[in-house]
């Protein structure tokens, strides 16, 4: 195992009928003027932003709101925040929806204490101080509630940088699982894949593999695996929307990427695909991984066959245990076509002929110089033969 | 899922030669005025604390030393950390050694910014305020590095009370296996059923039992029984010192039992056992453990067959599940052999005679009035017939 620090200090106050707390908590954390950063029209209509609202008002806690976040949030309302929370001397930012309305407050966050233009902390250079923020989250997807990671699109060039820094945890999160049982089937979905792949992302790694991390893994994968089936088949399932919220959770709080190197190159193969037709992230995950993951496979067979007999139940083939490797990774597929989510290109509207600009802006944009590197090092002609497995 | 809060807010500092920078983490984490306290002897021999000191002297950061803490920390040790505390001004109390030596510290840590006597916090008198805390640990047990628990045995009357509070959560610890490795077989092996009942009280559950949880429980145990074996065969096998000691964390920082009731039937057996006998708590628990869970298992087979099936290898008896659950109580007792732990009374060195007096002091005992409740509710005929399956 490999030396590792670790610390997740977030708050969670999971369960039924939690937002109604939101209010308590801001106090908690000395929140005393709050910016509300929400999304879609779905948090205003189906009363949430006016739960939120009374919390708040209960405890005489004054606030902003600032809706609008887009999936794959922008720069342009991060700016916004920023100066709204500036303008009306705001204190604590309160991000009430999914990943995107969780990655645009942090990022206004680090933004309304710093001098320069916020995009620096998505070019390297280091947050020092941030604004505290709480969130109410309404998808299980992109476990940003319980990580220090945040992902914004820049619209001039429509660049997508990540930023990592224990600053930004969020200092809590409110996890309702009732709040995500009006989700439409394909965001479920969605969601449920960006939750495996983030525990692909840390199964895969080049440090040794160790047992107590890869069975929390399994364990977690088992979870979404089962509980995703049956949510698919009820969506008003509690006890399965509960497993996936908590599983998301603990799938991105880095809990299961102690003392290991972590791959990450689903995620950047994907956001090629995601950054060029504008596809769900979770959808554009369920074509890359197997694909990549078929690519990747013989460079550790027996892990992908340990995956598939732990988690997918396959036989081990003693004789050839590459069979079961396989196998495996058809059975993850098979998950990902059950619960609605697109297997190749065609399903996902995206074309062959784009394979050379997709390899090409992977390993040369974002500042990148002809390779990406995690589990294996991917360059521009192993881009080229990864995506034409997607076909 | 039960609704829940959930906060670990503990920082981890994992790996080889972690030690070194325990200076650092003492700054970082405020303190200006260390009680270094520990335990064994060994502590001292090892260079263990010379190591420690030369940290904290590195950074110029004052300490008074108090060492002598004896498994099931005593009382008058505690009095006496506080009265030092208050004298020299301490500001920080940095633990060096297991449960004990924590347990202790976090005592001392609620009672010096305490008026009234410490004791009355092991009564019921909530904590209000503490020292921070930090750890240094050397044996994986008790879990205390991640926790907000501590146990002290008043020598008035020889009482054993807990006393739990998040102000007691460890702000860090550092986790190096490493000096784990020269502890003696018989300790290790106790650590390793200290562990394995940490998480059998959080499996055990009158809540509904959640898949994410359970199988997050059976991936530590899973953890622990593998790498438990390995560890007694080759005590230097560092990997499996790593794998037990970070599996012994997570085992009680209650990631492992969140969103549902918990039992503590067997720790509240066994502490009879231990203040009777003053045996090893991980050795008593060996005793109660197979024997409480078979007086129990009727009141949820199937429970029981699960663990049997995904944690013991057991092939699943659809016919007669109750053989399943039995066959894996018994492979759990024959793991436990395995690793050098007492089976019954006899290899405890306890007597049948006595079960009268423990099964009475265990109901009344401690202000108890009757009844201990947990998985089930133990009333003294119930403790009696219990301790006699351990005969």
């Amino acid at each position: 195992m490999d030396n590792f620090m670790f610390c997740s200090p977030t708050y969670f106050s999971f369960g039924k009928g939690m937002e109604n707390s939101v209010g308590e908590l801001v106090k908690k954390f000395g929140g005393s003027k709050v910016l509300v950063h929400y999304g879609s029209k779905s948090a205003e209509k189906s009363g949430l932003i006016d739960r939120v609202k009374a919390s708040l008002e209960k405890e005489g806690i004054p606030y902003v709101l600032l809706g609008g976040v887009q999936p794959n949030p922008r720069s342009s309302l991060v700016y916004k925040g920023i100066e709204l929370c500036r303008k009306e001397n705001v204190d604590f930012i309160l991000a009430v929806g999914g990943g995107s309305a969780i990655d645009s407050s942090k990022a206004i966050a680090g933004g309304v204490l710093y001098d320069g233009d916020f995009w620096d902390h998505h070019c390297g250079v280091p947050i020092e101080k941030a604004l505290p923020v709480g969130t109410v989250l309404t998808i299980a997807a992109a476990g940003s509630e319980g990580s220090g990671n945040t992902v914004i699109t820049h619209e001039n060039g429509m660049l997508k940088r990540g930023c990592r820094t224990e600053i930004l945890r969020p200092k809590f999160s409110v996890l309702n699982p009732e709040l995500t049982c009006t989700l439409p089937a394909y965001q479920t979905a969605c969601g449920i894949t960006d939750i495996l792949a983030h525990l692909y992302e840390r199964y895969l790694t080049n440090s040794k593999n160790v047992e107590v991390t890869d069975r929390i893994i399994e364990a977690l994968m088992l979870t979404v695996i089962n509980q995703g089936k049956k949510v698919i088949n009820d969506p008003f399932d509690y006890e399965a929307r509960a497993n996936i919220m908590w599983a998301g959770t603990l799938a991105h709080n880095n809990v299961c990427g102690v003392g290991r190197t972590q791959d990450w190159n689903s995620h950047a193969l994907e956001h090629e695909l995601s950054g060029l037709y504008d596809c769900a992230h979770g959808a554009g995950l369920a074509v890359v991984m197997p694909a990549m993951f078929k690519y990747v496979m013989e460079k550790n067979v027996m892990l992908f066959a340990q995956v598939a007999v732990r988690v997918w139940g396959c036989n081990m083939d003693f004789e050839h245990p590459e069979n079961t490797a396989l196998e495996g990774i058809e059975k993850l597929q098979e998950f990902l076509c059950y619960i609605g989510m697109p297997k190749n290109f065609k399903e996902l509207d995206a074309k062959e002929s784009d394979i050379p600009y997709l390899a090409h802006t992977l390993c040369y944009g974002n500042g990148r110089t002809g390779t990406v590197s995690g589990y294996i090092d991917i360059t521009e002609d192993v881009a080229e033969k990864i995506y034409k497995l997607m076909l």
